[in-house]
């Protein structure tokens, strides 16, 4: 029975294409496992939805994934991470659940020198309060300093973030964050490390940034090998695993989730790609 | 009966919010008639939908405005426009509607001297090459040069389109249009006539921009006289008339709606916002 469990895939979900940042990294770490990526790519954004709303379409999101197999749900999505992980917990009692804020959060606290973190991300997410929550959970009297920069996704996506205009935008929204002596940054949104290199530069090289997408695939490999989860554990042949498979389900037309991926994972990913239908279930 | 069809309002709707450039519009050419405006801000952007999607969403809408009581319909979303206008017209048989694309592209036609016209819009409005349509319906021999503008819609709804970064950006896109000897440009977005400036110090003086909203209320006007539709005709006080009533509906939460109006409109519209469930109508 653990056998079989070991032999399933890792599922992660985003309302739409930013998660798959968070999916490169867990290849990186865990090339050997499968994984299910679900985009609600007809739903997204799920920033400016409601309360339930948000509930309801992390547990269909969640049944999806369910019904492929997985061994550990990623919530890769920041405003779901927020607002439905708790809900997901109690409904999945069995399902092992990772969220976006938490291992980033945790990484920023143990970082910070100067007990100042910085946190960027999209205006719900800001307003949401959800990191500051999760890093004084940790330790309450660190200082946090909140930025909502609402134009790093739309630049990330139609591939300007490397341009002179991206350096611009970072200066504009960032100046205020720069004159509060912070030495940590979590980049709080899933389409941000694509414009680290050019938030390092205005930054400087004394800040650190945080990669939420880096710390939640810690996370899933601690998990994994504590709990002796691992895939191809029995392999005792040291040679390096063959690569697991990659799936991706949209929800919507798949044209610009190709176009997008292509430009966050630097992979072809056309092929893999599969239009599914959530409405129809319901996950009691 | 005649009468009480004077007294009828102008229902507009939008997939979102751009369509209150349009409303300006009309409402600065016709200030003593009541305005419905419906957002369909649940469901925007209509862009990425299927065809199907797209005319059952725009049905809904022109369903929800004709319990409201209007004497014409104005459809300010250039998606709809382009795909649902046959189908609304057919069904609705009794109800002048007026799409936003004819209308620029009729000024653009008797503007045009070089008899070379550009096009502007998000990639939705240039790959479905609607404007190209409607301007070689007028004339065949006349040359479409169409540029999509993807970060525009951002830049206006985070109010930086009078920034400095603005300018750059507005340079960046602008720059092929530039070489091709154009003498009209057709701001094919609702969001884009916050931008004229930028757009006319980029483009030039000698290139008139054809703002699509002026352009609908213009048509409005000569709809309503021409059939002796006006409110107030029968008023020969030679008194301006008594401003009309403006009621604006979304279909989600109105705060993003309130906030990014106030930009478009310079008009506070908090009180007369309401929201409204679109879904459960079924209009045959």
């Amino acid at each position: 029975m653990q056998g079989s469990v070991r032999d399933r895939g890792i599922g992660i979900f985003d309302s739409g294409v930013g998660g798959l940042t968070v999916l490169k990294e867990i290849r990186k770490l865990l090339p050997g496992e499968d994984l299910f990526y679900l985009g609600d790519t007809a739903r997204v954004p799920y920033g400016n939805r409601s309360r339930d709303t948000i509930i309801k379409y992390s547990v269909q999101n969640t049944g999806f994934l369910i019904e492929q197999g997985i061994k550990l749900l990623v919530v890769a999505c920041n405003t779901s991470s927020s607002v439905a992980l708790q809900t997901l917990r109690h409904r999945f009692t069995d399902l092992p659940i990772i969220g976006v804020i938490e291992p980033g959060s945790e990484q920023a606290v143990r970082n910070t020198a100067s007990r100042r973190i910085g946190v960027i991300g999209t205006r719900a997410t800001v307003t949401s309060e959800s990191y500051r929550t999760a890093i004084n959970r940790f330790d309450k009297d660190i200082k946090v300093f909140q930025q909502a920069c609402p134009l790093f996704v739309p630049f990330v996506e139609e591939g300007m973030h490397t341009s002179a205009l991206a350096r611009g935008m970072a200066e504009h929204y960032l100046a205020p964050l720069k004159r509060h002596g912070i030495d940590t940054v979590i980049l709080g949104c899933t389409h941000y490390p694509a414009l680290s290199p050019v938030i390092k530069k205005v930054m400087g090289s004394k800040v650190r940034l945080i990669n939420s997408g880096q710390a939640v695939a810690a996370k899933a490999y601690e998990y994994l090998f504590s709990h002796d989860l691992l895939k191809n554990t029995g392999d005792t042949s040291h040679r390096p695993p063959a690569p697991g498979d990659m799936r991706f389900f949209v929800t919507d037309d798949p044209l610009q989730f190709k176009r997008i991926g292509r430009l966050l994972l630097s992979l072809d990913i056309d092929s893999n790609i599969h239009k599914v239908v959530l409405e129809d279930h319901e996950y009691a």
